[in-house]
């Protein structure tokens, strides 16, 4: 259904000549509605809210298959016209934020499951991962690892720009070998490839923000569902939160899918669990397996106290523990006050606790621990998205510093380029060789990929 | 159903007494039968297999239930007259071998499954593994781990005399918190007590050999039943095979049971697998969810080639691939050639390859690696059975000792005593007082636990 109600407004594109190519695909030019959909949760970053403010679409295409899709990208290529594809744009990095206008290509309508086997599913990239679950569920399997942002977000967003979550401390990050399975993805060409890619290949669209082809399709592993219990464990003394927390981690025979510790006073700007968070106490947010529920609390014996043991329920009207969790986190603060951002840490696996304790002791008051612990290339580790007090630029670049200095590793949420989120500040080789193949006019997601000059002009 | 056909000899107990007191619990005193049930399979030992020779019970008792149990033990308590309990008598260290004589109290006629819920089951120890999986798999779920004589051995003396196996890669051995969730024992004493012991307390009783009290009940975890597949990749390099193992246990996102690297000449002892075993080739046998076969072969690349593939299915009258992995591998080798023995090695998770390298060059044609993967204390870490070729006791212990100098444990399967199997060659505090609670006349499998001085005579 195409909701063109108002006139595209002046444009360095040629919108008309867009739309008259791509038919009866649904449209969005009502410039409100383009410019809303245009933005994701970027502005948890005071840096990219400077930024990305004020970006936008031109226009929001909302293809209801992969026809479409390939309607829209032959379009854009011919007509060279930017495209960047969005899900449902919780990301936090301006992943989906159109830096040089042009087409937004919304992905959620494009929902259905291909097909179901034991433990994996083929699927469109626009269903919402809670959807996906409810589909899989009465077989027995549910997705392996999710963001907090679960009941919003879809599947093919998660792939294309996220990492990792709830899940993650037994299944470790989308970039492990075997969590994605397959994608499905159309060129940005005059006459669009539709490619397989699997198992290694898979992952050249993972965390590409869609500069590397249009997902149309996703091949997903999934997890046994089991009955987990939402637990919310309270310490006075936070350190030995964070023990008991990487002796859980640690603990192979006790089943969970999600180790938070989270330093007082965070738990103070959780609203609805305030009889659950007492003032003053540090806090561990876990979810247990039902049967492995009585061994996790011999574990904790009585360094902490349970103050919540509830079914997990993240139906549509719950609000699942999950939801205080990840970047959740941040968000549950930024709700009450917007002077705070935060930043995102992964501790080495050989010194958890010290290098937890370093960092704890290195910025009091300043950079409060909200830990997530999480199996990275097979070792059991610690990462981070600590709330951080945010004075300046220079003085959140500092603190990053003085991580990487002591060995933490920071994967910067304060910049919106594919380079400067990793490690290297670099694309790999594979990547940028399957970019030039599908993105020859670099009309993908143009300036998220900053090392990449198109192949053509 | 007493199968007293032969008088029983003369011996140093009142057996008359004994069978007076026990009522119609059913016993076998025929000599030849009570003799051939007091083995185990300590004769993979040279060593244990001169010393444990001929020891043999006076009776075999089969309780059908928990009140045979106490029965029989009040008057073995009452009458001082040893009590050794057996499962399917598959371990290998004389377990289950009386050194005394006295009562083998044979579980294998209590297999009753008390009730099963989502990821637990409540059973009596005598209930066979497979019987337990076949039971539990309509619901969906598997025993976590198990020993290679699954097919034959109980769950009762896999606790009571083992320590982890196939399945020991995701959820470590029985002793981390969560893989025992409650036992029930029967003490040895005139009026005996039942005794229910939860969590940690539930370590009291496994891997003692039965002698902290008579197992009447087992709450076990249980792990999700998934579809598995068997399946066998040679190397011409066997470094190659092991460091491709050490990935494959490190990738959180291949879902697998088993990974196991053998050098060659092992697999020329796997006679009806020779079609899968080139000559020559070392190989890695593995247990692959059916999702992750693709992620599998993927991460293998060229280096190795698949040269089986089946569906993995261990019920009657087939033979799955684990029966040729821990110690099945020196089984397989035995059956043919009684000349080599075995240890049981446990390699440091912090130079895994390095020190599996090491230890294989300083024992060449001596010592051949037979490793596994598992999980140790939350790391992925290397165990090993190696086929040793043995030549005296004495060049066997210089090798255990080269292993320990170059940090490598030794679980030393060539003694019969608890103590001398650990690395403190001591029983902890916890264990000894448990003893002394249940079994003040030191009844209990004795001689087993030779650190413990009963407390009443």
């Amino acid at each position: 259904m195409s909701t063109a109600t108002a006139a595209a407004p002046a444009s360095r594109y040629d919108i008309d000549g867009l739309l008259k190519a791509i038919g009866d695909v649904p449209v969005t030019t009502d410039m409100q509605r383009v410019r809303l959909r245009s933005r994701d949760y970027f502005w948890y970053s005071p840096v990219l809210n400077k930024q990305l403010h004020g970006k936008s679409a031109d226009i929001v295409a909302t293809p209801r298959n992969e026809e479409d899709v390939i309607r829209v990208a032959a379009a854009c290529a011919k007509l060279r016209i930017p495209l960047t594809v969005r899900g449902a744009a919780t990301g936090n990095y301006g992943q989906a934020v159109p830096l040089e206008g042009g087409v937004l290509l919304d992905l959620t309508s494009m929902t259905k499951i291909e097909w179901q086997k034991p433990g994996i599913v083929r699927c469109e990239p626009g269903l919402k991962m809670n959807d996906l679950d409810t589909l899989t569920r009465p077989q027995g399997w549910e997705i392996r690892m999710h963001p907090s942002t679960k009941r919003m977000a879809t599947i093919g967003g998660f792939v294309g720009g996220g990492s990792g979550g709830i899940g993650s401390i037994n299944y470790g990050g989308l970039r492990e070998p075997g969590n994605i399975v397959a994608t499905r993805v159309v060129t940005c060409e005059e006459k669009p490839r539709i490619i397989e890619l699997r198992a290694d290949a898979a992952q050249k669209v993972n965390r590409t923000y869609g500069t590397t082809g249009i997902i149309t399709a996703l091949e997903m592993p999934l997890a046994p569902a089991l009955p987990w219990i939402d637990m919310i464990v309270t310490f006075d003394d936070f350190e030995e939160a964070v023990k008991f927390s990487y002796e859980v981690a640690l603990a192979d025979g006790i089943v969970k899918k999600l180790i938070t510790p989270m330093i007082w006073p965070i738990p103070q700007h959780f609203n609805a669990l305030k009889a659950h968070c007492p003032e003053g106490k540090h806090v561990v947010f876990c979810m247990v397996a039902e049967p492995s529920v009585e061994s996790f609390k011999n574990v904790l014996g009585t360094r902490g106290m349970v103050t919540y043991e509830q079914p997990h329920d993240d139906s549509p009207g719950k609000e699942p523990l999950y939801e205080y969790t990840w970047n959740h986190t941040t968000l549950q603060w930024l709700k009450q006050d917007r002077t705070i951002t935060y930043l995102q840490c992964l501790f080495p696996h050989d010194r958890v606790l010290e290098s937890v304790k370093q960092m704890t002791e290195m910025f009091p008051d300043e950079v409060l621990p909200h830990l997530e612990f999480i199996r990275f290339g097979g070792r059991i580790t610690c990462s981070a998205l600590p709330i951080v007090r945010y004075t300046t630029e220079e003085r959140l670049n500092e603190i990053i510093s003085l991580h990487e200095d002591n060995g933490v590793f920071i994967a910067n949420p304060h910049v919106y380029t594919l380079e400067d989120g990793t490690r290297h500040k670099s694309t790999g080789a594979d990547v940028l060789g399957m970019k030039a193949d599908v993105d020859p006019y670099g009309l993908l997601n143009p300036g998220k990929m900053r090392t990449y000059k198109p192949v053509k002009s």
